[in-house]
């Protein structure tokens, strides 16, 4: 019998290193011999990766409830068409991004509320919820430095928006994970890539127990 | 003031003719001066209409939950862009389709059960329902057959599903009807088109009073 894989997402705000992370993540665990599977929200499958150039797309300007309604559905088709099979063939599965950023983002900052977001994923995606959900934290400035670095002036839909819509998606990550304590690790992502990344190993210890 | 226009929907499964009486009740409307919009969905704007296109692609086979999130999200951006500002101003709104389609479609044939479309239109649409929904009800042998004169063999991914999934949607759409009938107007397609937008026009003549 083979046993069930972990799920490990990463959040955080734009530029708090979530993808670098999650890179040398999987580096470490399959150095430890385990089968790793790295993908991204939104997007991930070939119909999520489609509605990702959409929500993306300057052009179009969503309302923030079909925004809502956008993402939970590449999140179902993500989640039923990759992330399921491959917990159910025994593999970890480390993603940049998941249900909590549509929490901070449409439901908080957003507006259209938690109840609504999470009503939305026990709809489409029966509520999966991550093992351990990594949450990045950094100094705003920094973050935007970052970002500004990585894109330049091509920030995209919803990177684009002001300072105090992004502000109120930190305070929401910061309240998720005070209300969940037991999925979430906070990490402080203000120190080098390898400080924060030994910061992530310690917090998954409990997790690799076993594995 | 403006007083609010109206919003009316024909429903019905492929090959009822919908199309035909939508446009023959917009001739009939427009000549007795009111202000018309006709529209369609999945569709109607473009955010819509791009997620019309990835709907009926056969090459992406969504799951049902995540079908039904992205109809609630297209009918989102339609009604908060088109359909709610045109009422506002006074016009009739005339849509091919709307919520009973997702209903007997997502909702029964496809099997995520009426509830959550209702729940998903709620978030989405702040649950607008049509002022009358008229349910165009044909032979089903007859309704193949003009589904097929019209498409011929490229009937696209939803259109080829089976007998069996096309008699459930029947069904449904039947059942949505017996339970509000003050807002649904069951119409014997089986006749000439002239025919039965004649009944379409007696079925609407209480809407119609001081119109």
């Amino acid at each position: 019998m083979t046993t069930r894989g972990r799920f490990i997402a990463f959040e955080g705000g734009e530029g708090a290193g979530k993808s670098t992370q999650s890179r040398l993540l999987a580096e470490a665990l399959t150095a430890r011999g385990l089968d790793i599977v790295t993908t991204r929200e939104p997007g991930g499958t070939p119909g999520a990766e489609a509605l990702r150039a959409l929500l993306l797309d300057t052009a179009l300007d969503w309302n923030p409830k079909a925004e809502a309604l956008l993402f939970a559905a590449a999140r179902s088709d993500h989640v039923e068409t990759l992330i399921r099979p491959a917990l159910a063939a025994g593999k970890w599965v480390i993603c940049d991004r998941f249900l909590d950023s549509s929490r901070a983002y449409q439901g908080g900052a957003g507006g259209i509320g938690d109840e609504a977001v999470l009503d939305l994923h026990r709809i489409g995606s029966d509520g999966l919820l991550p093992d351990c959900t990594i949450l990045i934290e950094v100094d705003p400035a920094e973050a935007a430095a970052r970002a500004h670095a990585r894109d330049g002036d091509a920030a995209d839909r919803i990177g684009a928006k002001g300072k105090e819509y992004h502000a109120a998606v930190r305070a929401r990550f910061a309240l998720l994970a005070k209300q969940d304590p037991d999925r979430f690790a906070r990490i402080d992502g203000d120190a080098t890539a390898d400080e924060v990344h030994a910061r992530i190993m310690a917090a998954l210890a409990p997790l690799m127990e076993g594995a």
